[in-house]
């Protein structure tokens, strides 16, 4: 196999697909699709997110101090990509794509109902990076349908039918494949 | 479907199986298994991975001012939980797995000469979060096999057969699924 060297490039696989739920100013729920972002932090719970400075979510994060973050199932792809294309400026997104907001219990921030599980966070760091600045939200809450949950009480990657994006070289939306191993076992025979 | 309030916790759909390499502060080569990162800004192009204090990738980072990430591919997946389980204080993880280390021209660490695709990064900015610090690079350098770039000379997730983890919940490792539609057109119909 031949190594190249490429100029360097944002890509990383695989990335997720996170609906950001916000409140403007004026109390109009939002949602927009983010790729870059996960969790970041055990104790406190943070999960982080990157945002450009021109999108009407990173204000509505820096005015409402909360925001949610949404995971959308196969059955939402569309409805995912929808709110990464258009602007909450000239849309009603949740009334475009038939997501039904819901005013977190926990946060200042509105969440879609039909998802399978939200995580519902405060603003807790903000730091800008250059083009886009990360924010880090403390998870305060959580919201699941309960028929997404495993064992243990937590939301199951293959009953939340979980979506990916693949990125800028193949710009395509994925579904979970096949199990491949259980973690912390299968690296007991590395080779 | 039934709603219901989980206690916060850190899971999302799908984390990415990430592997850092750094130099230890006597040159030793080391490899580690994260879930918790992903790109976070665009320009600079940087990326972002959460560690422990306790993990000696944490002091190789901060030591050195540089590490890569490094995309495994399904094959690499025993290697990428293994260097997930075992600390490089006590074990030499890139013999152990047999993966090969080869020097960064770019940055000063160390990448496995196997895997797909790399990012080779500067510390750029750290933010101590918690338990957690978020550790974020900027991208200087990026090295891919030939034979996993797509049409655009990026790599594609359909040839470097990428693995995600599958988290708290369901403790896997997963292939990618199948495509779902194309990203910025999809959309195009939300509902």
């Amino acid at each position: 196999m031949a190594r190249t060297a490429l100029e360097p490039t944002t890509v990383l696989h695989p990335h997720p697909v996170l609906l950001v739920g916000t409140f403007g100013a004026d109390g109009k729920p939002n949602l927009m699709a983010a790729a870059w972002g996960g969790i970041c932090c055990s104790d406190p719970p943070c999960v982080a997110v990157s945002l450009r400075e021109a999108t009407l979510t990173y204000h509505n994060i820096l005015h409402a101090k909360a925001f949610t973050i949404g995971i959308p199932s196969r059955k939402h792809v569309a409805a995912a990509d929808y709110v990464g294309i258009v602007s909450g400026r000239d849309h009603d997104k949740f009334r475009d794509t038939g997501l039904t907001p819901l005013r977190s219990a926990k946060v200042n921030a509105p969440l879609a109902a039909e998802l399978p599980f939200s995580l519902e966070c405060t603003l807790f760091q903000h730091h800008k990076l250059g083009l886009h600045t990360i924010f880090i939200g403390e998870i305060v809450g959580f919201q699941a349908d309960e028929d997404i949950l495993g064992p243990r009480g937590l939301p199951d990657i293959e009953k939340t039918q979980a979506v990916l994006w693949g990125g800028l070289g193949n710009n395509h939306y994925f579904g979970i494949g096949e199990r491949l191993g259980r973690a912390f076992s299968i690296g007991k025979n590395p080779r």
